[in-house]
């Protein structure tokens, strides 16, 4: 069979994908490259696999274990993978998954005691990165919350390296929604902000971090609002011991994240 | 008088300093966009500016201050300016300065507690970005070793957003003479690897931390060699608590500087 072209209604279909309007509306997403797509297999998302003959050639068992999940594989042009990567180079590996977000109530019925929760981080590789964070230091979960990149975006999932697939995702425009969501799940709402009165250094001394935690981060280029500094519970700044003026949005949450996973132990 | 062009011998001579052999040989880089360059001038470095029309008028602050240091200022054509640029949207705003680094020994002569090592760091925004951190985190210098990049690369430059001028730097192609340099100067070697066979925590815990510390970070994709690891004090990987494969380097190298920070305390 000739490979699908970027025309192929198939490929015409799932390019919606790369769109969060489309995602929404078909309930799926695009998780791109051998690392996403290995990990989406595994989490028995994926509906359909795109496929370019480089990258089949290049990826054998990804083909295999595709096949044994009865996972519909289809060979398609350069040109029609290109029409489905969100990045500069393709791989030539698209899967069709279900979206893996779930409603807060779910996300937070484990009751974790760490969870990362985004307000208004726009940008999707600083929103995938702080989930990669989020997972390696154990939080239970992370929170999409008000104009936050959707976690599906095509560079958010790869910023990810598979934690998107690791641990319980959702999202809400309602920030106070989160925030209550939260509190339901007996965590203390704690705010990342370098304009904050006191720093980690002084959290971890009072004792505070020891509790459940929700870690709340905003972008990297405006921050947090003042209607949001003034709905958390607490407001902290990592110290900034030299000259830098800042941390960027990835380094600052790891800070906090693994500080509090330490207070936790 | 008109704006100079790319062909202009000043611009060509500039032009040069985007490489590593033109750099070394003139003993100058460049410092591109607004906040290098403010912090260019701030530490005195600048022989000249180069500035587009636009760049001037949105920049007035910088040329007041540069003309009051002093510092030539030549306007310059877009094209020219993309020419001295090494990122994808050029800010039309060049300073020709000094070289920042230093002999290991000059960096080191404070006897800082904390230190920044980096072996086979190519990437040079991964560069930049722990120099940032390291700032940040307090380190009284960052070391550049083995093949890793020039601090004054431009992507480096650019992504430690002004720290590669607040901190001693050094570099040597001699991982040896680094860690000798290190040994010297009292501090304990302690690298970062994800195989290592005891954690941050338990590093921690023993109050292995507390003493004077260089850590040694090496490249995201390859890691540290076996001679490396061998030659120094301690190995110490940052825990994966969750399904997360790996940090990425800066992300892993704000863990363990904070925490390092955090047990001088």
């Amino acid at each position: 069979m000739l490979p699908f072209t970027e025309r192929t209604p198939r490929v015409v279909a799932a390019r919606h994908l790369t769109r969060r309007a489309g995602r929404d509306k078909a309930g799926r997403f695009l998780a791109e490259g051998a690392q996403a797509v290995r990990e989406a297999l595994a989490h028995g998302v994926v509906h359909e696999l795109f496929v370019t003959e480089t990258a089949a050639a290049r990826n054998p068992d990804l083909l295999d274990r595709a096949d044994s999940l009865g996972v519909l594989v289809s060979t398609v042009t350069d040109k029609a993978a290109d029409g489905l990567s969100e990045t500069v180079t393709p791989q030539g590996l698209v899967a069709v998954c279900d979206l893996v977000d779930r409603s807060l109530a779910d996300a937070l019925a484990a009751r974790p005691p760490l969870v990362a929760v985004l307000v208004g981080v726009s940008d999707p590789g600083n929103a995938g990165t702080v989930t990669r964070v989020a997972d390696a230091a154990g939080a239970g979960a992370v929170l999409f919350a008000g104009d936050t990149v959707d976690p599906h975006n095509g560079k958010c999932v790869r910023a990810s390296t598979g934690s998107v697939f690791h641990l319980p995702l959702a999202r809400s425009r309602d920030v106070s929604e989160v925030f209550s969501a939260c509190r339901a799940a007996g965590l203390r709402l704690v705010a990342a902000d370098g304009h904050a009165s006191h720093d980690l250094d002084a959290a971890i001394d009072s004792g505070s971090l020891a509790v459940p935690t929700a870690w709340v981060f905003g972008s990297e280029a405006h921050g947090l609002d003042e209607s949001v500094l003034s709905s958390v519970d607490d407001v902290v700044k990592v110290p900034l011991y030299g000259a830098a003026e800042s941390l960027n949005l990835a380094t600052a949450a790891a800070v906090c994240l693994y500080t509090s996973a330490r207070a936790h132990r």
